[in-house]
């Protein structure tokens, strides 16, 4: 009965999705609206999933040689129009700041909405000679893009994100870093997030304004739609000509660089929440949940039964297990339904008659089996293989669903029909722009990537002979 | 001879200490100057100092049960002027965003100076009652106040910080939690930085805008100016009131919450610069130094030098030191010279004498001692171990020369002489305003903290009866 009542409270997730996602992440307390339109304050409890992002991103990165650095937030408007794509990609979204210290700017300047202007005039002034290539850097930080429609996580006016830039000699280099990074996030996808993921090319118009070529990694959300989890990003020389990052090269003569860059935001908690939801709230996955174990006490004021929660507890933090004991007043039941709707992978039950036993009863988050039983004196190695199957799972389950609902469509009806039901739609594409804003206008799906296996015949707006095979859904 | 020319590439620091600050922080490529006017780039090398920082004091926060969350950047202008202090304070060095979107924007956006606003105002949504309470957070972020004169680290117009900010039921408890975190900030100086500091009470006039109290940490500088290098502010019901923050007790009466706030900023990388730092360069602390341990091979082509030092490396990386072997082209002594500059606290040198008979020669970058013959194969163990004793070197040197340059006063020329000598001055003040407003203009020298222990008879000013022992000294 109270679980009734706490299902009640969210909207129904197969009818209602925005709905059940709005209140989700207001519910469970990770995020909250900002008193500026289109803000968001990521609460603690959504903020430590960002930090277990963080660690697991950071360290790969570091593995992979890239180095941590601080670029300033306001950029110079003047820096904006120096790529001409960018500029206009850009300036209808920045934010602009005219006064400051009393007195009215000279130049107004931008409140970064991406890094690649500053970071190439630093790069000009820091790249002489060969030797000092490849120069590879990444920043943590916030971000500022001014959206007219926005959502929690999703699309806010601003978000924190990493941007990783990087300069080579050769353009050769600079590609196989785009191509590197984005298999770095795939893979962070997979193990980190238990996502599964598409990745590829994106065509002309969805690239990044400025870049040579975009690429990018697309999950499928419940509803069938798609996020964009990822981008990398080729640059040729385009950045590196406007800002003059150049350098001899080991012949002596003066070359520019080619750079990349590429990054993942805040938007990867709403990747995640709604590729593993259900009815009755989040469900995290272990790598980044904040508690990965919840204990609640059985008839927690007799005699034992508090001191065998703390003394489980102290046991599975030893062995790098985040845990919490649910020690308050209320009811199991409701702590029960509370750490339910709040993702926790695993709770263990503990009462007066397990700790006599030396069992406990375990209950995963994700397949709501519950069993008792389980040897307390194995507690750890039972719940370390417990929440590494439940990654395993978790996957599985979301890979199968995706595998499931990419459907193949010959014509425009087709394509319309496959993402109405809630599809990815894989179909042929001649290439032309025209083709693609026709998808779009016909059916409200976008090309999100292109698929690497290139074998429809035509394509699906014109029936010409298609050039590439396209992954096309409707998209957040 | 190659030493002299890397020393002489730095201004002298007995001198010409400003010079010498620029020149290590530049030439050590910690940072460097952003294209905006008083902002600054945050180096890879600098930024790994700041990584260092946030980690060992995010473990203390979180040990203390204060959680990270993450608030919007731009606050309305109408917040700022809620609380009547804190506007008249901080309004002269504010960023503004007037425009955003394409738009002129309703209501100006300021860039968050500190956010005891904003997190006010979500604190007044969030506590409804006594349950909530007491209510503790943190974030890491980057925060805005437009100075006029500006040196990297120690005042630009843009910085990164953490802020933290909590909500008691009473003043007693918000209290004790201002202290707690002075002490927190003092163990951290003391430990991590290897930094001796002098905590206290601010005066009235160098309080913080909208606190009923401030307390600081002060450290000693290489010149004998102080620099104050952490707060933590006792905000009464300044806030809580402005921002209705109200919660209804056990006793079911509608009452205000007591705030607090404290911070610490990337100004500690210009204090542990100019506490440690000598005529080579760097001096940087164990705890915080990118690179603890620097193997230089000596005649790395030899067959097995490589090798042993790669070796080498692995097992003290294996110990959790930060190592790196330096393999470039460089001669050996170049790279003394560079990693001297760099502050790398032990440097292993490694050739094929010294593998051939097990040795290692081991140099420390704070006493300039080198000495060969140390035992290979017990590397893991005589640099730990070198490495807490340089920690405690470093805080005993710097501690005995602050401990030294305390003088008392009677009389303001005899401040104004101690402070000229390059000493903080220990004196009698009567407490009000015209006399410390008076030792500024007399000596350049404003009162840093209060001194717990009140033993001065007169006001070094005026001559009347002291209230208070106040620790006067110029200040960065």
């Amino acid at each position: 009965m109270a679980n009734e009542k706490f299902v009640s409270q969210i909207a129904d997730i197969e009818t209602d999705f925005p709905q059940w996602y709005t209140d989700v992440v207001i519910k469970t307390k990770l995020v909250d609206y900002g008193p500026v339109k289109g803000t968001m304050v990521i609460r603690p409890y959504g903020y430590a999933i960002w930090e277990n992002i963080q660690k697991e991103m950071d360290a790969r990165f570091k593995a992979a040689g890239v180095e941590n650095a601080y670029f300033p937030l306001l950029i110079p408007m003047s820096f904006m129009t120096k790529e001409a794509e960018h500029v206009e990609g850009f300036a209808p979204e920045v934010a602009v700041v005219t006064h400051a210290g009393g007195a009215k700017l000279e130049e107004p300047l931008v409140v970064r909405p991406t890094s690649e202007t500053i970071i190439g005039h630093m790069m000009g002034k820091w790249v002489e000679s060969w030797r000092d290539l490849p120069l590879r850097m990444n920043q943590w930080c916030n971000v500022m893009r001014w959206e007219k429609t926005t959502r929690p996580f999703l699309r806010t006016s601003e978000f924190l994100w990493q941007e990783g830039h990087s300069v080579y000699a050769t353009g050769e280099e600079a590609e196989r870093e785009t191509q590197n990074m984005l298999r770095l996030y795939e893979e962070f996808a997979r193990n980190v997030l238990c996502m599964p993921v598409l990745v590829g090319r994106k065509t002309e118009k969805e690239k990044f304004a400025g870049a040579v070529a975009t690429f990018g990694m697309e999950a499928m959300m419940h509803d069938g739609k798609s996020l964009q989890a990822g981008t990398t990003h080729y640059m040729g020389q385009n950045f590196a000509k406007a800002f003059g990052v150049q350098f001899t090269g080991s012949d002596g003569t003066l070359k520019y660089g080619y750079t990349m860059s590429y990054g993942v935001s805040t938007r990867l908690i709403g990747a995640l929440i709604m590729t593993h939801g259900d009815q009755r709230g989040l469900i995290l996955p272990p790598p980044v949940a904040p508690v990965e174990v919840v204990i609640v006490p059985i008839a927690q004021k007799k005699e034992g039964v508090l001191e065998a929660c703390n003394a489980l507890a102290e046991r599975l933090k030893k062995a790098g297990i985040r845990v919490k004991v649910d020690d308050s007043d209320n009811s199991p039941g409701w702590k029960f339904n509370e750490w339910e709707m709040k993702g926790v992978p695993v709770r263990i039950e503990l009462g007066p008659r397990d700790i006599e036993g030396g069992r406990m009863t375990v209950f995963r988050r994700d397949t709501l089996e519950k069993g008792d039983g389980y040897s307390l004196s194995d507690a750890e190695e039972i719940v370390a293989a417990l929440l590494g199957q439940i990654c395993k799972d978790l996957y599985a389950k979301a890979d199968a669903r995706m595998k499931e609902r990419i459907v193949g469509a010959d014509t425009l009806e087709g394509l319309l029909g496959g993402v109405n039901g809630g599809n990815f739609v894989r179909a042929g594409w001649c290439g032309e722009r025209a083709c693609e804003d026709k998808v779009k206008e016909f059916a409200q799906a976008t090309a999100r990537v292109l698929d690497e296996k290139n074998d429809m015949p035509t394509c699906v707006c014109c029936g010409k002979k298609a050039k590439h095979t396209v992954f096309f859904a409707r998209a957040y």
